[in-house]
């Protein structure tokens, strides 16, 4: 069974709302950079240039479930895993907790495009050298 | 069969990403956006004082399926609807479209809080005068 | 003496923070959208096509003084003027109040650049059919 | 001559436009995060109880300087040194780069407040505690 990726992230001031706690919608960037910095740790990046062409991974789905507020300077601890890699796309799972504490969990799926520069993204199969790490961590 | 709540946003710059569309988390901000201005139109707010105590409903859940990209200046129709009204919470859902055609859908479920600065929310029931209102749109 | 461009906007819940207030940077998102409803408002858009090649203006600075904060719901009357029209930069003035009394001033120059993804924008002078409208409202 | 305080940050996707660079104004977050780590490296916070009392620093100014454009996944090196510290107000000076290259300068102005939720923020003198930590950096 794969160990899920590990990273952190300090809840940053601008990222609160006026009723003290972070805002729900700040878990969305918080996923996305750790699902980067994930790709990042495999030697990939999400915006990359392959065979001449821009690749890279828009959303289909997000989702969120908040089970406790966090607060400002609270530092997150973000478990992420992979739920399944198919020929086009990925679902990733977040899990976040605070001091032990799950606050929220999270899913996401990106799938892989071409992307030209003012044309709609054109879904295409993940290259090779993608697939190949994301499948080996499946059921992280 | 009610109809549901019916507005417009444009797609900002600072929307944008450098895939050169709408960024998936914005559409969480648009959705919230128009919850608030759906409960302005029954003529409450979203953070509001009632018998001394400030009401507001922090999100327990969202969620967003995205079916195709917009970009800046997109003028996007939004429909709200209400799923459900609980004795503590509501649940919201939105279709998002450009020029006639579906782009995202999502769902939000907002619980009724109590919120003291400084501590967790706590839960409570939807008051009268909030529910009253949100209920004649169930179904919408 | 021209008149500035007058345009209104509702702080939103997500661009409040902890301290219950809008959050400084929102100003700067909120000018942006003022300058291209300007631009709008003469037929432009802030990301063009001319000759073939995508025309935008990236800031080159921006500031915002801030006299009294504001609040969720709260609506700004937003006013726009141009400072001055260069070759290549425009400078936007920007003056937001709320029910009548100031609350921030901010401004903003952009240059005028020639936009390749992928590689850093390039100046170049201020397209003719912009220059013109711009330069009317000099003053304003 | 103190030395600044030094941070990094990676440029994230999400601080992206579709001119395919950070949006300008991301700074101004990561400008008011590096202030809060450089209060957390003093052992303060940026929103902190003092003898009863909420006590926070909201903003009177803000500006910022873009030499060049700055992309996903850089890793800007930011300088916080301490320009001005007055009886209630602080002026930080930011200096940002990328690979030894100066790509913008900023400069923030806090005011020292007793904040009372859902009132305006009333100024009143640095406490102690954090004016002697703030002027040994003076000149940094």
């Amino acid at each position: 069974m794969p160990t899920p990726f590990q990273t952190k992230r300090l809840v940053e001031f601008s990222d609160t709302d006026m009723a003290g706690i972070m805002h729900f919608s700040a878990y969305f960037r918080y996923m996305e950079a750790a699902e980067h910095e994930l790709l990042r740790s495999f030697g990939l990046s999400v915006y990359t240039e392959i065979d001449g062409a821009a690749v890279s991974f828009p959303r289909v789905a997000a989702s969120c479930n908040y089970s406790s507020p966090v607060r400002c300077e609270n530092v997150l601890d973000i478990d992420v895993s992979i739920k399944r890699v198919g020929t086009k796309s990925v679902t990733y799972v977040f899990r976040f907790a605070h001091q032990g504490r799950d606050v929220a969990t999270g899913e996401m799926t990106s799938v892989c495009c071409r992307v030209i520069h003012g044309q709609p993204p054109v879904s295409m199969p993940i290259p090779d050298s993608f697939a190949q790490k994301l499948r080996e961590m499946v059921g992280a």
